[in-house]
């Protein structure tokens, strides 16, 4: 599919002088200029509707022992190509891509050493993607980058939704600021982590979204983040330049290379409309298809867990709180005293199973099933887990058998602790144990820094094994969703087992202290750029000392704003956090998380404003049913929509759960109401959405028998 | 078998004020004093002979952000017991080992914060050897160690053999000076390695020999490094005090401990008689009984190799010259050229097979054979080898089939490049493919720096996989023979199937440059303290020109010396390390290296002096063969033995390799004689050993047949 357009041999007269090659964005939207500046140096601009919306940006790589591949610089040819195609992925939030772009091959050569660097730019209509490609080549073969140069000139002081530039974490709390702001709102905007460590106090990480004065919307991430390591973003606040700050390793070295290899993608996305940023394919589109040749075993799942009783800290990952420190083979449990909070014990899974099979979720996911809990981070301590071995009131084959007899799937739980090489040392054992006892996914973690010490949750070497652990996962038919790991980068294209990551402020947070009430509005502008997210919705008690006296955080989000999460925030992996108890006090709510689909024939963002609101409509896969979830920020918002999505000449039933007038994600988190309506392809709706809040409806096809009594929206 | 003798509670009366408990060695020749200095500081002395030969020197770990465990103790307790016992070694010097030692507890705590640490001393006739013990307790669970402040103090300026200390490798050549010359001769005493870093210019490492002036021999060590970094020494040249200098990681901290746990032992050697320091079995008995339950698998190995050829640079370990880098499993071997010097193929390999099939050995070891060696150290490529696919021109089951029908045994060969993630997590897969083709042992290797970077070879993280790759190898019943590995501290006790280690200077240095002549003099007193060495002896041939045109490198030592070897440096896996075509040349001196058993009942050290000489005679297992070893220093030396080792009223038939009188390890290096004699228990020799000389003896119990020829000696 891929079509040559032009290809310019030595077009480029002279060396030394300024000299520029543009192209367009299939729709003519985007224009990118290519050129060398007078030393050599390759830069870039971009233009959106003929004005400039990143400025001259220098392109190259500094490294270490060997001349940089920074400047110096002539054009040895360019070509160009355009690229036009529709695939289908294995899930997602449509199911079919296309992948339309134009293309431009800059062959850069170092005329003293005849070094060759090519650098690929891709011009989609909401965005430009490019990266460096190091070619197999004489004066090349080994290298170590130093630092990578690339910059991203901004036009001004862009209002920017960012969170701190970190080795290890992005468990933070968006910060909405001026550039020019972030430098004085920094230390403010750091939160304390398991691990973490800043590098600059203009230091951001992608994706980041910004806007500008003039209501463009920008959007900077890469996508195909393989091999090398994570890129920060560092301001020049004076310039508005951003430059990327990749990851470095324990001696500070950022990426060892070898060619032939190429970088990550870097991807701007630029639009007038902020749905096009959350619309966009751009991110899958830069990245391989998918490697896995069956994947019929790659499944969404909707689950619930014994995970937020201890999250909450009603509960207990460990078994005994009378061990000053595990040493796995060594401790033997049964000489302990249970502490009586050990929530993954048998019977308690049971009721999980139970109620799992009572509500029609596929899966429970249990944590804390496995000897080691009791010292399980912070210490060093590489043996901290061996996957293996049950603590001992967990019966791991009387509750897989118990699941099985309800039609119920158990999801596996593999806490690293950071301890990288532990967990490859039982890796095969790990996941053949979860082949015995029918476990189809795995939920990891990598809570706490790196072992060994220096190594960083970004850094190549951490990065090379996340994607180690999802391929030796896809041997064993395993779907992974690792917490706590890199961002993703569109990788699920490639390894659609990959159905999951945190990698940023989940709602956990909602029991540590809180996150801010529009911090779902911003997500899908940033971290979900890159992938889906197991962010772990659906908390009806927002009150956490109703669980845990002690604990007096409160989930800063109405009932109605956590139904819309499951349409808003997408992710084949979907689950139901809180408690079935609290479940049970609010059946009609509970009821569109049961409803709600989780694999889409197709996505329509209807409004979007980050920091505000995102309202999106998706069509469940194989069927005629939609979802709608709003989510609202700090101020209420009548939200206005049309049903022009919708099949023209059917009717439907729309069933929607929406905040009532006086709720509030604070004071009355509770308050929802849920209104029936027919509705068609003509149909609008107006609703209010609270601060926090938000509404999720449920649109299903409507049968002449059940519409009668219903009004007409 | 332990007896406790006395148990003393809180027999000291006050804290803060210095107290002293003594105890003895078994034969009373050593006695140590345990104090504590005013400040609680722990301390100890040691005495030979009633004098001292270690100063009070003090005891200790400093702690990060967590207080010392220095000084501010008190002692709780002591007890004093002794052990007796006899064990036998799966293979070794001798078949029973005697364990003779008394042994006093010092039980210490820190009052103000209640944490206790426990030293342990043990005496035996020939050394001290103490370790710091932390058991489980309430304040002190995880802690990491900054640095052990492990007191060695001299009582003058002895004489040592030193080699600089370093994080990543003991290859160097040892220097003779005064301890107050080791700064001065520090630089020049440092040979370029793929790997190396040192720490100070008063820096050395274990095991350290030294001679006082009044003639004591004092040897430093440590015994059963296990979870733990290595120990160098540091030296204060004014108060002549060594202290333990730790090997840190990547961020700089030196241990992670978690309690209860112990340290490594620390070792001191004392005698006036060098030979005593050879004979001692004290660093083995510091170690954990045997852990394997089936050691039958487990058998001393002589072996040929498809080796010196690519040491000396006859041959090459790489298939192509024409590849820039390698990516397994991208590159294509069979589209590239071969380069004609690949030593590793398959009719290459079955003339190997064919020599060893013919001269008796058991096994033959071929680097080379595996994918990846185009680029294989020095790139920080993780991904270096797979340790499964083999070049094209070798052919794994053709050569295995063809070994097995000679009655031969293939050794495998897994080069990691210090690429340990990588190793690991082939290991098991590398372990089953040995299995599936009949390897019984694995020559492993870590040539250059530790990846991740910032980890180094004497480090814990590197030591905990050392110590991984054998256990592993236990479970597929794989003997180990580890280069570039840490040296060896006696866990060849508890894992017999190590069945080898370099981690010093071995022969291929012969190669590239030449080691110093006494080097075989001074190893015995140093490196094989802890364990035995692949060192592979047995060149016959000097100039490696006439191997190799463009290598000048002269081998320092004579073949007689080269025979010597195999008695003088102890091990169960010994190298015929020449080419076939060179023994071929010299098949009467070959003989010997036919002939030399490899396990033994007994061994009788002779004559000893570090730098000098050393002459060892050992007694076959199960027979009544006897072999005797001299190898000799720097100037001609005439050897004095007696053969009173042999069993009275037998008659022996001795062969004895010696150097000719104009012999010389530079100019004369080939010019042995070979003698046969009648020989009993009241003979005596006295044999001219030439600079870098030696000779070697095999004595046969006779039958009269055969010795009626011969003069008596």
């Amino acid at each position: 599919m891929k079509k040559i357009i032009s290809l310019s041999l030595l077009f480029f007269a002279a060396a030394n002088l300024a000299v520029a090659q543009s192209f367009e964005s299939p729709n003519g939207d985007l224009k990118m200029e290519f050129s060398l500046l007078e030393d050599g140096t390759p830069a870039y601009k971009l233009l959106f509707d003929g004005e400039e919306v990143i400025k001259t940006s220098k392109l190259g790589i500094a490294l270490k022992e060997q001349e940089d591949l920074l400047a110096n610089f002539e054009v040895e040819s360019t070509s160009e190509s355009t690229f036009d195609e529709i695939w289908k992925p294995v899930w997602g939030e449509s199911k079919e891509i296309k992948d339309h772009h134009n293309e431009l091959e800059v062959n850069l050569v170092q005329k003293e050493n005849g070094r060759k660097l090519i650098l690929r730019f891709r011009l989609f209509n909401e965005g430009l993607g490019f990266r460096y490609e190091f070619p197999e080549q004489e004066n090349l073969v080994y290298f170590v980058i130093e630092d990578e140069r690339t910059q991203f000139a901004m036009t001004g002081d862009h209002t920017a939704f960012w969170i701190p530039g970190d080795y290890d974490s992005q468990e933070y709390d968006y910060t909405e600021s001026k550039l020019s702001e972030i430098e004085a709102k920094f230390d403010n905007s750091v939160q304390p982590n398991a691990s973490q460590e800043q590098f600059s106090k203009t230091g951001v990480q992608t994706s980041l979204m910004m806007k500008t004065e003039d209501g463009l919307y920008i959007n900077l991430h890469e996508a195909a983040l393989v091999e090398y390591s994570l890129m920060n973003l560092n301001l020049d606040d004076e310039n508005m330049i951003f430059e990327s700050w990749l990851t470095p390793n324990a001696v500070g070295n950022k990426v060892y290379m070898q060619t032939p290899a190429v970088s990550p993608w870097r991807t701007i996305m630029v639009s007038d409309d902020a749905r096009d940023i959350l619309a966009s394919d751009m991110n899958l589109n830069l990245n391989e298809p998918n490697k896995l040749e069956d994947t019929s075993w790659i499944q969404p799942v909707k689950y619930i867990g014994v995970w937020w009783e201890m999250i909450t800290g009603k509960s207990s990952w460990a078994y005994t709180d009378e061990l000053p420190s595990v040493k796995l083979g060594d401790t033997d449990y049964t000489q302990t005293e249970p502490n009586g909070k050990h929530a993954a014990n048998t019977e308690h899974v049971k009721q999980y199973i139970d109620f799992a099979a009572e509500h029609g979720f596929d899966a429970v996911l249990v944590e804390g099933w496995n000897e080691g809990w009791e010292d399980w981070f912070g210490q060093s301590k590489d043996y901290v887990f061996d996957f293996v071995t049950p603590y001992p009131d967990f019966d791991v084959e009387g509750i897989q058998k118990y699941a099985e007899s309800k039609g119920v799937k158990m999801i596996m739980h593999h806490e690293t602790s950071g301890a990288i090489r532990n967990y490859e040392r039982h890796l095969d054992t790990a996941y053949q144990f979860m082949n015995k006892y029918g476990y189809p996914a795995v939920k990891s973690g990598y809570v706490g820094d790196i072992i060994p010490r220096g190594e960083h949750h970004y850094g190549q070497w951490a990065i090379n094994h996340y994607l180690y652990a999802v391929k030796k996962a896809a041997d064993y038919k395993v779907m992974v969703n690792a917490h706590e790991a890199v961002r993703p980068t569109g990788l699920r294209r490639t390894y659609p087992n990959l159905i999951g990551n945190e990698s940023a402020r989940g709602t956990e947070f909602q029991a540590f202290g809180g996150s801010k009430p529009n911090h779902v509005t911003i997500l899908p502008f940033t971290r979900l750029i890159g992938g889906p997210m197991d962010y772990t919705p659906g908390i009806f008690e927002m009150d956490i000392s109703k669980l845990n006296p002690d604990n007096n955080s409160h989930v800063n989000s109405t009932i109605a704003n956590q139904l819309a999460l499951y349409v808003t925030m997408y992710s084949p992996l979907q689950m139901a956090a809180d408690l079935p108890e609290n479940y049970m006090k609010f059946p009609d709510a509970f009821q569109f998380i049961k409803d709600v689909a989780l694999d889409w024939d197709k996505s329509i963002y209807l409004e979007a404003e980050p920091g505000d609101y995102i309202t999106v409509a998706r069509k469940a896969k194989g069927t005629n049913d939609w979802f709608v979830g709003n989510v609202n920020g700090n101020d209420a918002r009548t939200s206005n929509i049309k049903f022009d999505f919708l099949e023209k000449g059917k009717d439907y039933i729309a069933t929607i759960y929406s905040d009532v007038e006086d709720a509030h994600y604070k004071t009355n988190p509770q308050a929802y109401e849920i209104s029936k309506y027919k509705v068609n392809s003509r149909s609008k709706l107006s609703q209010l959405s609270v601060p926090g809040g938000g509404y999720a409806i449920s649109i299903e096809e409507a049968e002449n028998s059940k519409i009668k009594d219903l009004k007409k929206l």
